[in-house]
Order: structure tokens, then sequence, then C-alpha cells
């Protein structure tokens, strides 16, 4: 038994990662029906939406789905407290230390898994008590570690200092990534941007048709004087861009990027003005797709490749 | 069969990195005399250097070896005729159009593979008639593509577009990180930074020693107004990345650089002042060892992590 579908109680070891825009009730109960876990990304919620979000989400579906909670959100403990109180079963903790809720939560019974971008991290997480950890590499999309390590290396070094179920993100929207995560040492994975782009997700549909017409390059990884986050060019970026290389300080970018400016673009749909989040891998999305599609073709492409691992002659 | 292995009619599918100032002769040989392909890095060397190298080389071996050459190379014509009368029958180009040389090298009998970093360049190169794609990801040490996209993101994107033989490049120094290159999509690997820092690299001791002290986060591409290159930090790391952070241009910057700083770190052993290439990966490697500990390595786990997914039970 895949140890994410056992402790998750689900039947593809496949994570809907948490998104600040994309990620509502909607997203969630649809990747939980299908088979994965669902998270209702609360970055982007007020308190009382989130509450809406967790209530239509049990009523729309039976299986487990799960809530995730960056750590540096403004009214935290207001948030932790109506995840209890809702009788949410599954967080994900990310942007911050495992060791500020982690204890709390299991307390409440509830499974923590905690987000991480490198292997001091990872392993404070086995020490906080944590139950899985994902590990993110550089080629996610939103917010991304300083260290700049890719998934491929990132795994492979996680998995040799924990013994926790270890969950990888970044770059994964196939079968084939999927299976080469677990390769590197991964017993499930975390994917964002090919979840942003469906049918189900809250993001703008005209963001989402940005997503499907990305090219590679079209994003890269800014604003690493304030916090490294990975978006998708348009007239905002340049803007940044400019900055950086004349050599803008953070209070010049903090001006620059203001407040509200990923609502703007992923959830309003000003595409010159927004900052828009999304991962490599949207160079290799081309539909909008329905949830359950995009499900089945991930797991699908993951055993026929897999099946080909087991002919050795094929491979080598 | 594997069509790396066939191609160029080797044990493993392992094709070691042509790195500047690491790889001459005797880390060629010692790779090919292993079963992999050993590749003479010219980028570094003057044309009569490369001339004693690749002599050297086939004194040291019986085993298939090649060439890397980098297109931007100053006397490259110069170089391409040597490579023809000293009898090399494998040539890996890059930093370059593959239209420039891959008609002359097959019509002088040379297998030809070229370096690309995008699907853009993967695409050119099955249109040039190469035999075989490297492609490359962000990860990778030393100059890198402009779009930095990852080896988990470029691998099932090259694949998609390209039937030719595909070897993967960045990030790779583990038989778990080969194994994911092949869920990938490729038929093989090329690994330079585990190579760098083995007893047979003509790498300086004390960068040797750099590497095998380099922990997470320690490389970044840098440089990204002249050519990007990934780079390990040092005095002269924090001076590049002062002088970009203050908005310094292209002019500012090549002067900086000035000439030889590669040859002056990796070669000389000026771990201060010279340019340090390397990989994301040297965080993972942690010792000096001979060629053959390196493969024997990588190829064992490679069969050990590829034997428990023929276990379905235990994957997913």
């Amino acid at each position: 038994m895949n140890r994410i579908c056992e402790l998750f109680n689900i039947e593809h070891p496949i994570v809907q990662g948490g998104m600040v825009w994309c990620s509502g009730w909607k997203l969630a109960s649809a990747v939980s029906n299908s088979g994965g876990l669902g998270l209702i990304g609360a970055g982007s919620m007020h308190p009382e939406t989130l509450v809406e979000h967790i209530r239509k989400c049990k009523q729309a579906t039976s299986k487990p789905f799960g809530v995730n909670v960056p750590l540096m959100y403004p009214e935290i403990e207001k948030l932790m407290h109506i995840i209890v109180d809702e009788g949410v079963k599954i967080v994900f903790t990310s942007a911050g230390s495992p060791d500020k809720y982690t204890r709390f939560l299991k307390d409440n019974g509830i499974i923590v898994a905690h987000v991480v971008a490198n292997t001091k991290f990872a392993i404070k997480c086995e020490n906080a008590g944590v139950d899985a950890i994902v590990a993110e590499g550089f080629e996610a999309g939103g917010h991304n570690g300083r260290e700049e390590t890719t998934t491929m290396v990132l795994i492979p070094h996680v998995r040799q200092v924990v013994v926790l179920p270890l969950i990888a993100a970044g770059g994964i929207g196939s079968g084939r990534a999927m299976l080469a995560a677990f390769a590197l040492g991964a017993d499930g994975v975390q994917i964002g941007s090919a979840f942003a782009a469906t049918e189900e997700s809250s993001a703008h549909i005209d963001f989402k048709n940005m997503i499907v017409n990305a090219k590679e390059g079209d994003t890269l990884l800014m604003l690493k004087k304030l916090a490294p986050a990975r978006l998708l060019k348009n007239k905002f970026f340049d803007k940044v861009q400019e900055m950086e290389n004349g050599g803008a300080n953070f209070n010049e970018l903090r001006q620059l990027l203001g407040k509200g400016r990923t609502k703007l673009g992923m959830f309003e749909g000003d595409l010159n003005e927004g900052e828009l989040e999304i991962g490599q891998v949207s160079a290799t999305i081309n539909a909008i797709k329905p949830v359950t599609l995009v499900m089945s073709e991930i797991v699908s492409e993951f055993h026929e490749i897999k099946r080909k691992f087991n002919d050795a002659e094929s491979t080598f």
C-alpha cells in the first residue's frame, strides 16, 4: 500500500496544491472526488470565506480533503481555530516553520503535512512531528525557496535525510513526471499548475487561457529581494524585471508590488497589471480540461510508463 | 537494447559531460573504461593541447570516447579539422546552432550529439541530422539556457517533440536521478559534477574539495546579462552578486569577469578570485572518488530502484 494513499485514505497519491485564487471548494472537491487529495487554498481567503469553502466542500464530496495554510497569513490564529471548529481533518502548512502549529493541529486530531524547499526544513518537519513532507522545487509556481534547488536535486536529497512520507512538488504535470518523482524517492506528488488551468479552478478564465498559451521561458523566478516568486511574463513582470535589472532595492520593489496584485491578475483577470503566479510546467499545458480528465491522463500515463519499466530490455 | 548504448557502442547509457578544466584524457578514458562514454572537453584547450589529449586517450582506452566542442570556440575551424584528422568518432557540440557543423562531421563519418536547453533547438537538431540530443536543465553547472527550464520539465517536453535518442543532463548524480530521467523519457544521462570531483578529473584538488563541501543553495545561476552560468559561491561570486544587485550592465560585468577566471579557479585553485562552475547536485557529493566507484554506485542504485518499481505494491 502506498504511504500517501494510506495516510490520507485516498485512491491516487496525487495532492492538488493549495493555490491562491485557484483552489476553492469546487477544485478541491473535484480532485477529492477523482481519487486525489483536494486542498482549499486559505492563503487568499478571508476567515469567513474559508468557513464557507470548508462547508461547501463537505457538501460536494464525502472523500477526504484538506486546507493549505501559509503560515505568514496575517490572522493565522483565527484561521487555525476555524479549521479545528469546522472539523477539517487534513492541513498542509507552508511558508514558515513546522514548529509553529504542528503540535496544536496534531493535538486536535488533524493530519499535518508541511511544505519545504530544502533538507534543513525537512529535518525540522520530522522533529516537529508532522505526518508528511512536501518538498517543492524551483520550477514550481508562486513562492519559492531561496536555494533555487530543483525537484530533480531536492527529492533524492530529502529522501536521504528523512524517513517520513514524502510528496514531490514542482514541475509535475504528467504521468512521466509523477513516475520520475517516485524514482527520486517520493511517495506521492503535489500538482498545482495543471489544476490551476482546469474548469473547476476559480482562476479567471483569461488567466487560464494565458496558462494554456504559455511557452518555454514564459515564467521566471522574480522578486528575489522580497520573497522569490515564479511569475508569468506580462506587463507587470516586465516592470519588475526592468527595475530589478536597474538595481531596485527592497523598498522600491515593495512599492511597485503594492497590494492585491495576485487577486487583480489571477482572480479578476487583469493580465497586464496583475501578478500571475504559475509553474514552469505551464509550457506543457495546452487546454482547459475538467479535473477528472487531468487526473485520468496523469494516472494512466504513470501506469503506462511504469509497465514499460517492467520490461528491462526497453530501458537499460 | 538501449538506443544510447547501441549508438555509441557502450555498456551503460552514461555520458560524462565535457567540462572546462575537468575533463581531459584521464577522466574521459576512465569513464570509457568503466563502460560509459567519456568526453574530452575541448572548450578549455588550445588546439595543440586537444591533439595531445586525443592521442593519450586513445592509448589509455580501447573503448569509444568523444570530444565536446562548444561552438563559440574562437579557433573552431582548426578544432574541427583536428577532430577529423585525429580520427575522433564521436563529437558532442554545444553553445551554438546544430546547423553549423553537423553536416561536416557526419560527412566525415562522425557520430554527432548536440546539447540543447529548449524544444526549439531540439527540433532544430532533428532537422540538422544529429544522431542524439542532450537536453540540459537549469540545475546543471556552467553555461545554461535563458529559459531556466529544469530537467524535470524539459525532458518530457523534448520527448514530446522529437523521436531521436535523448540524453538528459542537469541534476543527475545518482541512480535515482538516472532512473527518473528514464521515466521522463530519456534514453541516457549526461553527468558532469559527479565526475568533476573524481580522482581522474583534472580540476585543482582545492576546487574538488570545495565541491565536496558544497551545501544546498551554494550554487546559483549568475551573469544573466552576459551568458547565464551556474557558479559556486566564493569571493568572486559575491562581487558578481553585489554588482548585479546594484544594477550593473553588460559592459561592467564583462569587465569584472575579465579573462581566464575559470582557469584561475577550477584549474589553478584560486578559490577566491576564480570562477567556479559546478551543478546544484554538488550539494549531494561528499567525497572525491575514483571514476569506477562513481559509475558502479550510480549503476547499482539505478538497478536497485528499478527492481523496486517492478514490484507494483511498493510504489503505487
